[in-house]
């Protein structure tokens, strides 16, 4: 089967071949991802769908002279296979294995990293400027999914292009969803194009009917203009070109008989350039082809003919579903609650609100910015809104949640899911930063819970705390599932708001965790008895902010030591909060600060 | 003069009035601004541009029930004037007097409070969604500038508003600048259209001629479409229109003949609208309309006649020159120095950089996201970038900071003027954060130089730390201006990273200040020794991260108390800073923190 693949170590052993040969190269290509991914976690359908484009790019550019700015690494693999990365490619995602995203100092091929979105054209951009400052004249090339392009970036970057005029290809790769299904006006533009079977009859249908166009004195000065713009009958580009760029496609984007010679001559164009391609999520295996949604990030060691999964045990629900259906359940008693999201209900669960309240959901697309801003127009207007995002994702709209919510004092509630390390993701996927960046905001509330039954609390204690208008509060929580179950018939006991729980009371030691690490607390106080006879205080936070600061000048007096746990950087963190308390109190007691 | 605004109380008092009245309305708030403008500090070109339309809308629309919500306060004085704020108007901008933005708490017409651009989409696509799930009624506009359409954000909140169609109209209030002229393709789009004189001529050419088309089989289909996309000739509303909103005009904003008629039709209309009007900045005056990014904010007691301003004495330079002559200065000696800001370049003085380097300046608009990973990018590929922005903007750009430029340790240079408290702006425009967001991020090194010459001296050390390729570097200053003359004829002394600087060397009491606020530090100093005897040690830390951690423990050893002293919120900021090290180096001792 691998007759090609084991003989490309390096892009420039694809120059060589023929386009039949290149197809072959896909094949086997697609068999390696599909091989690992049963293996590993990771990102199959996207990556399933730009092999070719990969290919293709890699054929005719001479990288890394020429620069690909890949958005997201979720479409790379295949570049990452391409790019003398072949053998260490069953390590991704794994401890010391490659990174499942772009990542610079894993490869001079990796020009950009990239975990979040939107952000390659921006790079681009920036790279072009840099060639054209130094006189230089290699390529850049940015390659971005359509989901990536209802980001607020793209367009500040597209805008930007436009007015520069300097040489840069974008391409669009359009498999008309992103990780969800795509949102948004543009994406309806695109799937109106792409669905429409016989746009390429139509266009020269057009072109021939302007060619017999009567040539009229007043007319005459609109010809070439009114060609340009009967482009906007049956292509999106109009969108494109209005922001100075030139519009090129849709062509098929898993066709190298295609997409190769509208490459060349791309290469022969200049100025800035979007080829807009089109591609199938999940290409190559008809079962991914036919649930890409499912196959974004399919379970580990499913059958690579059928796609069958090995039967499971059925396991405690995740975290994020705990969530969910806690949301459900007071969204039942509350008509005004609303759940938005940006291009992750998937990655929530919102999907299980969205079936019982579509109306009441919002997927924004990857637009965390304007979800945020929008909730905070909501709650002008009565509405209580949850933003629910990865807590990684919601840095992006950190000057809305200051700016539109905190200063102005709205009651909007912030879930953010996948707080602390997350694992397989990598550094730019922790959300290691909120619990600090949360806390300077005035008027904010930060907490986070112990586990999934004080999670399903905590989801009441901030609706109650909307409802009752009293402003802007935020609930972090990790990625996993839940420990235990728990009762969910009854109605779960309120919390108070800033006040932390004794697990247990002990002496000289006290051991004041928040969040999901609280657990580490239990355990090392368990261990700390055992093993040296040390009974110490353990304490679950709950609150960054407010701070029980009455409980905490007491566990100051009362004990020798106090030590904080939190998964979060240190700086401006939990245990800096409980020092910056304890300082203001005047206590002489200081946390030794654990993150 | 003042014959009809003393009866205005309330806008209802505007709904019985013929045209020829609100125009006489309108030059009594002229009157009124310029009146004011003269005595206090403000936006005046904006506000002058836009009388008209706070006139008619107000007219038109049962405010407040109707929402109008503006976007940045520039435009809304007028708004504020009929909106039983005309006698508080002379108090705009001044200790406990109206706020120069919107604001929700001052007044119920002020739906949604605006300092930073952008966000009134957003906002009133979420009144709009909570007015549909409520089943009322009432209206909701949003009336955004030019400028502010650069913004990403306008771009997620179109795309969404034109998914969802509910009942909104945007007014697009186009003075072709924004604070500084206007940059980016979309603009130079408008601009192609607002200053083609016959544009209605043609369009009515166009009109004809697509009625005379013969109407063949294969084209019949298209007739419709084609009309629609014929606009696209003369009018940039394709870009809106396949974002799903339904776009009209261009019309004169500054007339209340074709204004009120046209929104009267509007208020028919249903689904997502744009009405995209022309305005002139500065409208009224000679002078104003003559120079409007002059008048944007104009000096203090200019003649209302003329325009001419009071000789002023010679003043020492304002920080924000130093800065940009500095940044000449190592632009000189380095031709890959490169400066970007985002329509800043005359709030932060970079007009004086372009002028002596058109090429290496990068105005990218009210974009700060793609600004920052831009020059990623450039650094990337050998550039030398500096982001010169505000602190409160660069606050929309955490995410690119943290996610583009520290985490790959890029060498970007950040300059953040306006850092600490900005005076009359007030709270959305504070740079009180910074030190504790920039702080958190992995790789970052965070200075605030205490004067003039530290700037100059800061700014040649971020430009010889990021030629060196060491990562990312910021540096923030206060608005204001330089209290010394200083040596510019010579290279400034080098700053080692991470070092600070013993001002006064005293006994028991150690006062650590950062940035501007060292000065206070210098002063308090002085009166405890003049008042009470003591000699405190004075240090000015120059670096929020690294901290100088040596010098740390030797002043907590040899000090009882350390007070640090910084003009940025407590939290996580810089006092957090020094007693997270004297807690990890085992200190006992911990500063007393004023921010």
């Amino acid at each position: 089967m691998n007759n090609w693949l084991h003989k490309i170590n390096d892009p420039a052993d694809l120059r060589g071949l023929s386009i039949p040969q290149l197809k072959a190269v896909c094949e086997e290509i697609r068999d390696e991802i599909l091989r690992v991914m049963a293996a590993n976690s990771g990102h199959l359908a996207s990556s399933l769908g730009a092999v070719e484009l990969a290919v293709a790019l890699h054929h005719l550019y001479m990288t890394p002279r020429d620069r690909l700015v890949w958005d997201v690494g979720h479409q790379a693999y295949a570049h990452k296979i391409l790019t003398g990365r072949r053998d260490q490619f069953p390590t991704i995602r794994k401890q010391d294995g490659l990174s499942g995203f772009l990542k610079r100092s894993e490869s001079p091929y990796d020009t950009f990293g990239a975990g979040h979105a939107s952000t390659s054209i921006s790079a681009a951009v920036g790279m072009a400027i840099a060639r054209d400052q130094k006189r230089d004249d290699y390529r850049v090339v940015s390659i971005t999914g359509d989901g990536a392009m209802s980001g607020g970036i793209c367009y500040e970057a597209l805008n930007n292009a436009g007015t520069l005029g300097s040489d840069l290809l974008i391409v669009l790769n359009d498999n008309t969803m992103s990780i969800s299904k795509n949102t948004g006006a543009l994406s309806s533009a695109f799937n109106r194009i792409v669905t429409t079977h016989f746009y390429n009859e139509r266009r020269k249908e057009v072109s021939e009917f302007i060619k017999r166009l009567p040539a009229g004195e007043s007319m005459a000065r609109f010809g070439h203009k009114i060609q340009e713009s009967v482009k906007g009958l049956i292509l999106p580009g109009v969108f494109f070109e209005e922001l100075g760029i030139r519009y090129l496609g849709p062509i098929d984007g898993n066709d190298l008989d295609e997409l190769i010679p509208t490459l060349r001559k791309i290469q022969q164009l200049s100025g800035p350039i979007l080829l807009h391609i089109v591609t199938v999520k999940g290409k190559g295996r008809e079962y991914s082809e036919a649930d890409p949604i499912k196959w974004h990030a399919p379970p580990l060691n499913f059958d690579l003919k059928t796609g069958k999964s090995p039967q499971s045990k059925p396991a405690p629900p995740k975290l994020q579903v705990v969530f969910a259906d806690a949301l459900r359940e007071v969204a039942r008693r509350d008509s005004k609650v609303v759940a938005l999201s940006a291009a992750m209900l998937e990655g929530t669960s919102l999907t299980r609100f969205q079936s019982e309240f579509p109306g009441r959901t919002f997927d924004v697309g990857i637009a965390e910015e304007h979800a945020v801003i929008c909730a905070a127009g909501m709650a002008c207007d009565g509405l209580r809104p949850f933003v629910c995002v990865y807590s990684t994702f919601l840095q992006r709209a950190f000057d809305p949640i200051l700016h539109d919510v905190c200063i102005q004092n709205l009651s909007v509630a912030f879930s953010l899911d996948r707080g602390g390390l997350v694992g397989a993701d990598g550094p730019t996927h922790h959300g290691v930063f909120d619990l600090s960046y949360l806390r300077m905001m005035p008027n904010m509330v930060v907490m986070a819970p112990m586990d999934a039954e004080e999670l399903r609390a905590m989801t009441w204690t901030a609706h109650k705390y909307i409802e009752e208008g009293r402003g802007p509060i935020a609930m972090r929580f990790p990625r996993g599932s839940a420990r235990d179950v728990f009762d969910v018939d009854n109605a779960p006991p309120e919390i108070p708001i800033g006040k932390a729980e004794i697990l247990s009371e002990g002496e000289t030691v006290c051991l004041i965790g928040i969040g999901g690490v609280v657990a580490h607390a239990v355990d090392a106080a368990t261990i700390l008895e055992a093993e040296d006879g040390l009974r110490p205080t353990v304490v679950n936070a709950r609150f960054v902010k407010p701070l029980d600061t009455e409980l905490l000048a007491s566990l100051a007096k009362s004990h020798k030591h106090l030590i904080t746990i939190e998964d979060n950087v240190k700086a401006g963190g939990f245990g800096s909060a409980v020092n910056e308390t304890l300082g203001e109190m005047g206590s002489k007691n200081r946390a030794i600060v654990l993150g």
